[in-house]
């Protein structure tokens, strides 16, 4: 079996799943640390969302470390299914997490809402434009894991 | 070549792409007709991606059509390869649209705006629901030719 650069246990996917995981845990810092996030939906399905991509990501990040240092066989077809399956979910939901949180922390900018005193809202939006990052690179890792199916 | 239903120039992915226009019609006439929409980014956003959709869906039904009653031979690799492209950015479009529309009507509905006066709020969650109607529909087509791709 070739190794495709970025599927299931190669270094490179690594650093994807290290990547997502720290762009969801400063999505969730910037939303959550010393912030009422929990008024608003929109807010609360974010913070669920990065909960979800955080704990796959370093799960699957520890899977990829132990694949590389001990070559554990990882790549059975019904693994990488799995895998594929959920980074599909978690990036779609990523996305709809991240879009949804842009849209209210603009419309809170737009209507000078009191909620938004003292740089509440940029740090909404900067939370919002983590999890975007974190969906882009979930959904790379997807298309790279999609791409070593057919070879299983 | 055997017919993988759902695939460019069947039937079902006629009946994929007029469901795609039926839902992107209806959730632009749900946003448009009558409401002040260009108020708020996220209705804007939406609206540009629907009459992207809408386009979209059209053209290729008629592609479809003609493909069916006239039997024109449409599956080259590279005609399929930017359907499927054009079916990925515009379903990611318009799930990232639906989400921030709901969220912003959510968000606009929970504040009590004036804005909101005659279930106008109503009008922009379901023209959301539409376009996340529209969005799956899309997604379906666009997974559909991703499937016949290694077969052409």
């Amino acid at each position: 079996m070739d190794e495709l650069p970025g599927t299931l246990g190669t270094s490179a996917s690594l650093a994807l799943r290290l990547g997502q995981s720290l762009f969801s845990i400063a999505s969730l810092l910037f939303m959550c640390l010393d912030v009422p996030f929990y008024s608003y939906t929109a807010f609360c399905f974010m913070v669920t969302v990065m909960g979800l991509v955080m704990a796959w990501s370093l799960t699957l990040a520890m899977v990829d470390a132990f694949t590389i240092l001990i070559k554990l066989p990882s790549r059975q077809p019904g693994i990488v299914s799995i895998v594929i399956l959920g980074d599909w979910v978690l990036s779609f939901l990523s996305l709809a997490a991240s879009c949804s949180t842009a849209s209210a922390a603009d419309y809170l900018i737009n209507s000078s809402n009191p909620f938004c005193d003292g740089n509440l809202c940029t740090r909404y939006q900067l939370s919002a434009a983590m999890a975007f990052f974190s969906w882009f690179l979930t959904f790379a890792s997807s298309l790279f894991n999609l791409w070593l199916l057919p070879s299983l």
